[in-house]
Order: C-alpha cells, then structure tokens, then sequence
C-alpha cells in the first residue's frame, strides 16, 4: 500500500482532464476527458477517454471501464489495452451530448469491454 | 449494488466543485473543492472543503479522509459528521499553498480524524 498512496499517486480532481492514455506499445492514444465517480463509494467507475483523431475516430467521447486502465507511473499515464478495431465499435458519444450513466447505460459499456458490471 | 448504480450515483470529475456539505442537523458547513483520487485504485481518498466562513473559520481548504463523508440521496449533498471545535484546529492550507499529499501528510490528516490511514 505504501506505494499506493505515496505523494504522486493521487491527483485532484481539478486536474483529470487531459491525463494522457497509451496502448500498451507506449503509443499515445489520446487523454481522459473526464472520471465519472460513484458518489457514495468514492470509486472511479469509468474513465471518459478523447481519443484525440489519432485513430481516425475524431473527438467523440469514449467511457471505458476502469478496471481497463492501469496507471505507468513511469509514463506519467494510464495504459489501455484495447485494440483500435474494439474502438471502432465501441459506446461514444459527442461531449454535448453525454447520455444519463444509468445502470442500463452501464452495463452496456462494461459488456462491451468485457467487464464485469458489478 | 442496484442504488449504488443509478444515474444519480455518477458525479463527473468536473462537476464536483461544489457539491453541498451538510453537517448530521442538515446545516449547510461549505462544499467540496476538489476530490483527491488514487491514481492507481481510482478510489477517493480525501475530499477538500471550503467551509465558505460559515464556522467563522475562513476560506482555507480542509482535507477530509474520504470515510468521514455520507453521500444522502435526499439532500443531494454530502454529511460530515465532524464537530466545530474539530475543525478548529484540523489540517487545512490556503488554496494557493496545497501541500504534497504523501503519506506523512495523509497519515497526519486520517490520524486527526480517527480513521485508519490505509
């Protein structure tokens, strides 16, 4: 735990948005845009990732699970495994038109990726 | 795990600023600053307050260890169940003079409010 919770490995909330995202080649795929946070745990349950035009896929808006990203501390970033073809499916919507993270929503986008929604 | 998944239960990263702070009367003490998030777990591990003057205690920000916060669903806000004179003397920082949130300072913080530093 101590390396949890040493004086890097907390950010504010303030500073989220443009945390940068990598493929776990160390290619940078794009940021995150914002964290979406279950009000009563306190855990992160999905990160809104910009995946910049990088892919070709423009700027919509990307929830990917949490437990799909893992912090390098050495990249100063998450790593992502998903593959482009995955994204290229995957739930998005554009920023002006976020949708309502019901459970219905939810189970979608953790189904897409696998993920048990618990 | 249903309630805990409603729509209501997400907040995003960018509208915490803000959130309502009630003590267990229902007295409004301030509102949340910022959400301090493990970068790796992605769980809260302290949220900032600004008590907005109302204890007669200024605009300093007040760390707090994430488990002394209630979410209510009726009051849509935060419950703090921590006395005045608590704050009196709890850690807290000029916005613009925020510390390094490492683990002596995390332990200090926890230690203050009895709540074991994990």
């Amino acid at each position: 735990m101590a390396i949890a919770n040493t004086a890097s490995s907390v950010i504010s909330s303030e500073r989220v948005r443009g945390t940068d995202v990598y493929n776990p080649a160390g290619d940078k795929l794009g940021s995150i845009d914002e964290l979406m946070i279950d009000k009563m745990s306190g855990q992160v349950r999905y990160a809104v990732m910009e995946f910049g035009g990088f892919l070709g896929i423009g700027t919509d808006r990307y929830p990917l699970p949490w437990d799909t990203m893992k912090y390098d501390t050495g990249m100063g970033g998450y790593v992502v495994s998903v593959a482009k073809e995955q994204l290229e499916n995957a739930p998005r919507y554009e920023r002006a038109a976020a949708p309502e993270y019901n459970d219905e929503y939810g189970r979608r986008v953790y189904d897409y990726y696998g993920v048990p929604y618990l």
